[in-house]
């Protein structure tokens, strides 16, 4: 923790120099270093329950399921019938919660490299883990997520990377290598949907993995934005690779019940999420 | 300026408990108390010439034009032949330059009640008023907004309220007695659009702007979303109350030179930021 004032959580990083968000604490929770990652949990008195992990907040309970919801929903309703989906990242198990509304997916397999954040999440975020825990489709593993997705060719239908930003142990899966192995693993007409960054904070970050996703042989690499407030500068986004032709309309309709249970995504959201200001939309559709 | 650490600009305020945002400071400009504001101006090592106003951010070089393109052009293509507009606050000259890009308007004036901060604007912040200054169709006036409008009845196609938050002066354009005012001002098929705050942080503020725009008479009240990182939590938006039926789809279709001219604003834009998350879409809807 970066303590600007006593008494206030400051995310503070040498990956936006310059900035800096500041949340008053209510309680201070827990505080473990695993073998990976430096791991807080506090009460937040405006945003909740709160989880940061090397010094960046990954989840607070205000507004988690934006980017849940978005992660999961925007590429799995994309895709005319996804049966098996792989999680990377995630241990918190928030995207997993939001997969599982679906109910055509059969298997969701989930890899974190650190058992602490699960344990952490079971303990402090039952409304992240109830879901899946209970879920016979849902299976965790707690290993080197892109190792494991060697084992698995030609397999998934979609798989999402849920990652921290690419410092510490994400770096390894912001590289072209990860993405060759994502190629692989996926099924024909698959897609892999990965944290995609902010444009406004990391411009060069979001055409590097456009890049990337283009250099390993997607024909479709898209941009969805998330207004999250908790992110610096309040948005992040999807960074998508398809096989099967754009994502930017939904393939699939939704249930009643499904639609009842979003807070932020819908059909019209899946679409003007796709929709990216100028001055971005130049950089991204460029050959730069 | 409430400093959380020496050298950075700290935005800490009563009206958003328990956040913060900082901001490093490369250059201090200038501090002046006007007969209404504080007024400080400082370069951001991050975000560029910053103009704050009683501890808010007002605008910095590096998103000033989401806002503003977004407060002018969104109503201003809504509406199908604009001739006549009018800004209420806006002293910067940020929205009048957007404005000005429409050939088909004859006349803006705009009544800012604070001749500093266009006296700091013309200094510091030339990128936002060299155009309006050279245009003959632009008039600005130091004078409150709302006895001005009194004098203008059936007259504007487009009044634009560009406020700093409800507190301090800006409070008495936030209430019925304003909105009656403007709604008189309009001519047939008039629409005003004002800063509409940012549900995230301020759902009350936003129901209640909404509320009083029915309660005075427009049958058409809409909220358009602007993404713009240096706002707390990132995001802030337009609400808009028509005389001319729903502003969500643009009426008139852009130049080519209009449309090289915008880093934010696009027709995609326009329509997309209409789309509002479930949870924030239920509440604007109801009739709490």
């Amino acid at each position: 923790m970066n303590v600007f004032k006593k008494g206030w959580y400051t995310e503070i990083s040498d990956d936006w120099p310059g900035v800096a968000q500041s949340y008053e604490i209510e309680k201070e929770i827990a505080h473990e270093k695993s073998k990976f990652q430096d791991i807080q949990i506090f009460k937040s008195k405006r945003c909740g329950m709160t989880m940061s992990i090397d010094g960046a907040i990954q989840s607070t309970e205000m507004d988690e399921f934006a980017y849940h919801e978005m992660m999961a929903h925007i590429v799995l309703y994309s895709h005319p019938n996804p049966k098996r989906v792989l999680i990377i990242g995630g241990g918190d198990m928030g995207v997993a919660r939001e997969v599982l509304k679906h109910k055509c997916i059969e298997l969701v397999d989930n890899c974190d490299i650190d058992d602490k954040v699960t344990e952490l999440s079971k303990k402090h975020f039952p409304h992240l883990t109830d879901i899946p825990l209970k879920d016979p489709r849902y299976h965790i593993m707690f290993q080197d997520g892109a190792k494991f997705m060697e084992s698995k060719v030609n397999y998934y239908d979609i798989i999402i990377t849920d990652s921290t930003d690419p410092t510490g142990p994400a770096v390894s899966i912001f590289n072209k290598s990860y993405y060759e192995k994502v190629f692989k693993a996926l099924r024909p007409g698959g897609i892999i949907c990965s944290q995609g960054e902010s444009y406004w904070l990391d411009l060069d970050i979001v055409l590097n993995l456009r890049n990337i996703m283009k250099e390993v042989g997607f024909p479709v690499v898209e941009y969805s934005t998330i207004q999250i407030p908790t992110y610096p500068f309040g948005s992040i986004g999807c960074i998508i690779g398809s096989n099967a032709g754009s994502c930017k309309k939904p393939r699939r309709a939704m249930t009643k019940e499904e639609a009842d249970s979003m807070k932020y995504y819908s059909k019209e959201m899946h679409e003007a999420s796709f929709v990216m200001p100028q001055f971005f939309k130049k950089r991204f559709e460029s050959e730069e």
